[in-house]
């Protein structure tokens, strides 16, 4: 019933970030904390012929792994929360999957490197994908629960 | 370099798309094709508790294998495109990794069971993960590339 699939690493995450104690919790807790933070994807060179027409795109999402994080928690206490919380109503590191979720803006491209802003990962995170951010993932008026 | 990792699934997608082919292109080449679409996503019983405060959200963030799709492409062609595009430009289910990201709107949950709009996955869709569409996933002011 419980499928295990394999991914691997299409590139790797280079980051002011070198460790999760690196990053200040005040920047995980507010949502637009890591929009100053320059980082750079730097894709395997088997990958960087899928990077045409990137250039045309302001926003990106990227999929990494949560690679130094623990997985299997269903409840965790997200930054300055006294509550605990279910996993999947929190972007927590520590989730059955260890997969981040980030949309980042675009800064520029240099052949299989890309330039970005936003990037709340850690140097070494390895990369999973990378899709454009469209008009199907700008969502208005929501409701974000426990979260201020 | 390359290293690979084992996610597993932690739900199911039910869907009225059986099959890849059940859904029109139309659908798919329209931003907001999906959003008349009900589906459900039935979280396997050891995840449950992991849904705690889920219901504040309005819009989730699901995680999915695209479970029929070939892998590996560099470049792809779009529905009604002519033009080979750059694999990570695109949000073609064939993809070195096939991983699917897409915001859904929540309808409701029954134990286990979350009720969603706008799941492009078809009939037993391997689900990854779950994360609450928050502020920090809101962009105004995109460009979109080669997409009108």
């Amino acid at each position: 019933m419980v499928t295990a699939r394999r991914f691997k690493a299409i590139g790797v995450v280079h980051s002011p970030f070198k460790k999760a104690a690196d990053i200040p919790m005040e920047m995980n807790a507010d949502p637009r904390g890591f929009e100053g933070t320059e980082s750079e994807i730097a894709l395997f060179a088997d990958f960087e012929p899928g990077l045409k027409d990137i250039d045309g795109f302001s926003h990106l999402i990227v999929v990494f792994a949560f690679h130094v994080s623990e997985d299997g928690r269903m409840l965790v206490k997200p930054p300055f929360e006294t509550e605990l919380r279910g996993v999947f109503a929190t972007r927590s590191p520590h989730r059955p999957n260890p997969i981040g979720v980030t949309v980042v803006k675009l800064l520029g491209r240099t052949g299989p490197i890309l330039r970005v802003s936003g990037l709340d990962a850690v140097e070494g995170t390895p990369v999973l994908d990378i899709k454009p951010y469209t008009q199907k993932d700008q969502k208005t008026d929501i409701r974000t629960g426990w979260i201020k």
